[in-house]
């Protein structure tokens, strides 16, 4: 098994869990690591440089746009939102499996720059199921929820894009679901390529005295 | 998750100890079945039509290779070896996880035809162990031996083409590697696609209400 660890991206309908999700996957393992974000919105009370959000001015962050240091950045509303290059980069180089939840868009943007990404999209078992949790916030508005609802289904058609599909009934069986399946990936071709190589080396000898 | 079992094959070197791994796969977990190849070679001692082999005559595994019965075949010696494919089918329609154990080139055809089945190869951490194991078997003399690794030698630049390389140092460690990656497959996306399409259907109608 080569060392260095994998990138996983979650997306999902909002309302999914996805949060709860990550949450207990960070409780549960120790191999995981968030990629935290950049943003050029203000810090909010309580929120630390690095630790919520990487907090940079729109002139830094278009600086950053232009020397391609973002995996994948987006603009909502009036403030930007990015994943930088070099703190994912660190952390897989340090062996953590990196998690980066980020919505459908960005994840395929993501897929087109790192074919060997995981990409895992986190669904309720049905749309009723997803109504519930949405309104069980008790922080939106009717006409929110219609708005997420419409919303999941446009994104319902980018699902197929995913690697995995996974249902959120239980947060520990959807959590132990993802585990299984990173700890998979560690075992994919491509993340044993060094490993091929040792092989073909060794077995190399053994090629020359059958001749 | 949609019913059908995932179609799994289990190559690799000769002395990786891929027969102890399926074995132990089918005493520990319910949901495997391993395929009955079809063959043209006598029945030995204790072999059971239908269990050890299906036992054909040359004039009809000639015809079922003509009507594409097969997933894969190939000649040895004198003697044709192939996979049925509706036996196979089968297993899979009844919810059942079905390994092909077959060598590289059987392999790489199955994988042409069912892009969706599962490539496994199992190695043991390094040649040397794979020598020691060979020659731990006492059963082969030493042209055999070396014609074996230089063998393996041959195969190491195909593992490249399996989906997962499982490296065989314990037995159990292999089989529940293998076992996570089976599972992992249920949640793949294209074995999501029923899920996918009700969740669309589920959603459909907030799309129309929202607008």
């Amino acid at each position: 098994m080569d060392n260095q660890g994998v990138l996983i991206v979650i997306s999902g309908f909002a309302g999914a869990g996805k949060g709860t999700v990550v949450k207990r996957l960070l409780e549960q393992y120790d191999n995981y690591a968030v990629s935290v974000s950049a943003t050029t919105r203000r810090p909010r009370e309580g929120e630390q440089e690095g630790v919520s959000y990487f907090f940079k001015t729109v002139e830094e962050f278009e600086q950053l746009i232009k020397e391609e240091k973002f995996i994948e950045y987006a603009r909502y509303v009036d403030n930007y939102y990015g994943t930088p290059k070099a703190f994912v980069q660190e952390m897989r180089d340090a062996g953590r499996d990196v998690i980066l939840e980020i919505e459908v868009q960005g994840a395929l943007h993501v897929k087109e720059q790192y074919p060997d990404a995981v990409l895992i999209f986190v669904t309720p078992p049905d749309s009723q199921e997803l109504e519930n949790r949405l309104r069980g916030r008790g922080t939106e508005d009717e006409a929110t929820i219609a708005k997420r609802m419409a919303r999941a289904y446009e994104e319902s058609f980018l699902m197929k894009n995913y690697d995995y599909i996974v249902i959120n009934d239980k947060v520990e069986r959807c959590a132990d679901c993802i585990h299984r399946i990173v700890s998979s990936a560690h075992a994919s071709s491509h993340e044993n390529k060094s490993f091929m190589e040792k092989m073909q080396n060794q077995l190399e000898h053994y090629a020359k005295g059958a001749k």
